[in-house]
């Protein structure tokens, strides 16, 4: 049900749960590096943990029954529907992809126009594709957050741009297609401008639909709450493959999330709190 | 006849002539910090060298009463006129601009495409308004070289995206009237996605044109060497406010300068130190 394919330059997201399922080997993770070459074993230790011990641990997932997450909503259903909590149905699956082209460093000061071979401008285009690729597709997200030029000078035209794509869409087909979509744009583009182009996924994680039974028995404890997918990653995806996991979305009145206006109300953090407390306590009486 | 306003995150080439001309205060020099934080004058004194010693140095400036810069040719005029030497005319002016576009930072997950106030659309949509106006001015050259998204997560879509922009020409009215244009069109773009569009200017040098004299006592003793100008700084264009400057070129047989494929063949090289034995031996003898 939950795959996921991580390789090198990728976030690691949901850590905790990953080491616990075994979705994530510890060596690598011992390894894991920060911007400053400091390990994440390195790290761990300087804060007083031990990092022999992280890892799968198949006895403490076992004594999990269920697993119920309560968090902000990233998106605006709850605001738009007029209610303060919601019952999670799926997370849309996600992949991302290092697009890297490759052209000719120059000086940008001596190099005619004409004789440019810039994957700058391969990789502005493709910045552009992504936006209107991912718009014929309804309900698709298809992002570029990261771009990196080498050398990244003022004066210098790029010898290679690396353009990180994040694409989401719940159904896994879709997903597919577009990125095959951007793909074929991305080479075309690069070919016109004398551009190498490769392709790297960096992970991919199938849409995760949360356990039905559990969904069916929350939504009797919270009759009015409505049913909501959601766009981001969460540990319930990751616990998903091991357990009955749901998730409850309290209202975020702007809608935005990873970013400075993601907030909730203070009534409505009391609701989602009351809310988890009640589904917690039909789930133990069962 | 040379200037040059420079502002934080500028560039700051041919420091040693900019120090001895005066051209740039020492006090900033020292301040200068690598992107460790360590400062020019700590770095100096862990290399032995004494900060407090940097600075205008008149009397030094008087006593050089003509200079010469010997340096690779970083384009292909002379591969095209199928000669080792050139004999230079002038730097063509040159300016850097940062132009910042301000979106709304947002999950990529979660905000549909429609909800998106994304400033790397903006600043993708300028890489390419760059290109395409550049070559509307013929001789000029227009280059973004760097591009820094604000948080650059690739999960993330961008709160601000720093675009820096390249423009040389030998026309100063050309460059203005270019940056003008990318400027306008830049704001066009950012009121389309709903992002705010700044400009600041981070250095400008009109064009230097070398000592007419002094180049044409040259050109009797290279009679064979043509005249060219270069798109890149040098030196000689910092000292040419100063005192009469000349330069000479040196064949490169891929005319790609500023990347692993920028050389002279050694028989080149050879002429181009005969060329500068010859020259100075002349101006020595008038």
């Amino acid at each position: 049900m939950h795959e996921s394919h991580e390789y090198p330059d990728a976030l690691l997201a949901c850590l905790g749960s990953q080491l616990l399922t075994g979705d994530v080997d510890p060596d690598r993770v011992r390894a894991l590096s920060d911007s400053d070459g400091r390990t994440y074993a390195e790290l761990a230790r300087a804060n007083g943990l031990d990092p022999r011990h992280i890892g799968p641990d198949p006895e403490r997932l076992a004594s999990i029954a269920q697993f119920v997450e309560l968090h902000v909503e990233q998106g605006r259903g709850l605001v738009d529907l007029g209610q303060p909590i919601a019952v999670g149905s799926s997370i849309i699956g996600h992949g991302r992809w290092r697009l890297s082209f490759i052209g000719q460093g120059n000086h940008a000061g001596t190099t005619p126009m004409a004789w440019r071979r810039d994957p700058m401008i391969s990789a502005a285009q493709t910045v552009l594709d992504v936006r209107e690729l991912g718009r014929t597709y309804k309900g698709a997200r298809a992002t570029v957050g990261k771009i990196d030029p080498t050398p990244g000078g003022t004066n210098a035209i790029a010898s290679r741009v690396d353009v990180w794509l994040d694409v989401r869409h719940d159904s896994d087909e879709v997903v597919a297609s577009l990125v095959a979509d951007i793909t074929d744009a991305a080479r075309r583009t690069g070919e016109n401008e004398g551009c190498a182009v490769s392709l790297v996924e960096t992970s991919i994680s199938p849409t995760v639909s949360f356990d039905e039974t559990l969904r069916h028995q929350i939504s009797r404890v919270l009759p009015n709450a409505p049913i909501l997918s959601t766009g981001a990653g969460h540990d319930a995806g990751v616990l998903a493959a091991h357990l009955p996991t749901a998730m409850l979305f309290v209202r975020n009145p702007t809608g935005i999330s990873h970013a400075p206006e993601e907030y909730v109300e203070g009534v409505d953090a009391a609701a989602g709190a009351t809310a988890l407390a009640d589904v917690l306590q039909n789930l133990a009486a069962v």
